[in-house]
């Protein structure tokens, strides 16, 4: 098991071997997301927060080998349609599943790119993804289920987005606990 | 004098330098603004925007050795208090002047850190810069005059924003035309 300190120092790792450069306060402020599932670090997420405000907002996340961001989506509030969100890779391969059509079928080939994390299978339902690659983005619709994991490296992502209110998202999984 | 092509791989090259990696229609959408002060590339920028919706935007912002980016401000719009961003340097220098008495006056000593392009002066007003490295970052509120200037070795800056209007940029000196 990894202390919160182990995973600060590799998701700093990570965010290095791609070129981006942290200040030590920014350091202190990334955020290790357990989600409440007692699953870390094959449900989890590192990530670090550069600048959110009510008209946008910016972030690096980090995932490990095969890391998984539980399904979730983000609802309308303040007459706003939810949170809109670019996912850019930077580094490594991340299987982002969302709630489209257009996308690849997981179950399209005999063996799946990747599978849910055991033990939690029921609460992702979203079965289409797109595969970023580092240079690649995709643009998620607001209130729209996704979910994403990375590759066996691991993954680092951009994401530009509206404003980000973690507090609304809605899991599927209903023992998921995003902010406590 | 360079041309256009030169300009895009030169600014390829700096962004791979810090880890930016561009698909092949990426680099054929790198915009290489002269202001159309014939001034380029002494005064100039290069850029490439990665998604811009009316709920935010993102760039990637290169700037060869003392570039320099006119004195601008980004009015308001459709109900908007105009475009609010974030700049956050990847690599090299740059000197952010803006309208912001909080920020440390280019004459405080006797040697300027850095010159408006000789016979434009007049048309740089802002006197107080701060200086961002890499993994240093500031945010320009909406409205407000700035204009920026790469130190010796150039610089990369991320830019996150609000909805980008580049046809509604108020440049101080009138003879810039933006969007060409």
């Amino acid at each position: 098991m990894q202390t919160r300190q182990e995973a600060v120092e590799q998701t700093v790792m990570f965010l290095e071997r791609c070129g981006i450069q942290l200040t030590d306060s920014e350091k202190q402020m990334i955020e290790v997301v357990d989600f409440g599932l007692h699953d870390y670090p094959r449900s989890g997420l590192q990530l670090l927060t550069y600048i959110n405000t009510p008209r946008y907002c910016a972030k690096e996340l980090v995932l490990f080998s095969h890391q998984t961001c539980p399904e979730h989506r983000h609802p309308p509030f303040n007459n706003t349609p939810g949170k809109q969100e670019t996912f850019r890779c930077r580094w490594g391969e991340v299987y982002l599943f969302v709630e489209d059509e257009e996308l690849t079928l997981n179950t399209a080939q005999e063996e799946p790119v990747c599978e849910p994390p055991k033990g939690f299978e029921q609460w992702y339902t979203c079965q289409r993804y797109i595969l970023l690659r580092a240079g690649e983005q995709y643009t998620i619709n607001p209130n729209t289920r996704h979910w994403f994991q990375a590759g066996q490296r691991g993954a680092v992502i951009s994401e530009f987005s509206s404003e980000s209110r973690d507090d609304l998202d809605i899991f599927t999984d209903p023992s998921v606990n995003r902010v406590g």
